[in-house]
């Protein structure tokens, strides 16, 4: 498990747990298109466009739901 | 954790949460892009983009699916 | 909260909860859009574009799965 | 509630809820076209444009997630 | 109940899980585009364009969740 | 069952939960297009367009939360 890139769902805060769901956005992007010099040739194109900026941080907040219930919302 | 920008999902009430939620999708668009002058130059491109407002209205509405559960929808 | 938009979630009948639904997709698009002017300026746009409907549905079908989960479904 | 659209989430059916989901996936778009002549002119555009048609299935498919889960999946 | 396309959302396996959310990803562009000649003209604009091809795959994961979810992710 | 292609939602890791959900979606693609052949022709329009890989990414996180409730977030 040492190498793994996703040991866990759980995070100490909120805060990490959205870092998380950053992470797993990028993750997919990158299971998909695994090439690293080529999501940074396309980085100009969506950093730019708002619809993609938009979509990104819809993905984001479907991760984050995962997570978050994870945590059971850091209630405790 | 003082300057944490999400010390919690919890919120008074129901009208605090969806403020909350606008948050966490304004900041997952910055976490795709970070430099505000950008994100203030592409502003006019989706704010009269009719598309682009429903797409933002959607990210919200699913952040907001997270923060309500969080609160337990504020039924108590 | 006397002049709260969203004082509850809570609904007597599924059909009010259907209405809030399509009221929170209005706010999240307002929260991105303030002015009342562009906006109106923008529905034509929108109003007569398929696609801009039916993603406006979704947006609603979002909103009202919070809402109805909210309700406990009005099960009782 | 004699003449209210919706006055229950509960179906007799699983065919009877994925009826009502679509029913609902309708009435979103209603909410923001009332007109009932330019829906009707809009339908060639989408019943021929196989996005709007994908689109259309994925609003019905987030509406029957939550006539589903009403209906406690009609285990019983 | 006898001709019922959708009697139960319960299935033996996941896999044929999976296959009841295709089927209702299908129904959903059914219930909007009823006459089977025209989707089968439709057919190949989407079958060769992978954005349709992608969001196919995310109507079959939301009825997925659904399927999923009724059957208690088939843990037993 | 032996030659299920998913024969459980449950994995050992998250990690392994992850890879998971990108099969789901890639058998959701392969489900509205068989054809091998034609998938790898189209490989090179998603894979360079941001656009389709935001989308993709989209669709491994809301499969990601099927895995994730079905291992009941690997808590234990």
């Amino acid at each position: 498990m040492v190498d793994s890139w996703l040991p866990s769902l759980l995070t100490e805060t909120p805060e990490e747990g959205f870092a998380l769901a950053t992470k797993l956005a990028r993750v997919g992007v990158k299971s998909t298109q695994p090439d690293a010099e080529v999501r940074e040739r396309l980085r100009p194109q969506y950093a730019e466009d708002p619809n993609s900026l938009i979509a990104s941080s819809q993905v984001i907040a479907i991760n984050f739901q995962t997570i978050a219930a994870a945590n059971a919302y850091w209630r405790d």
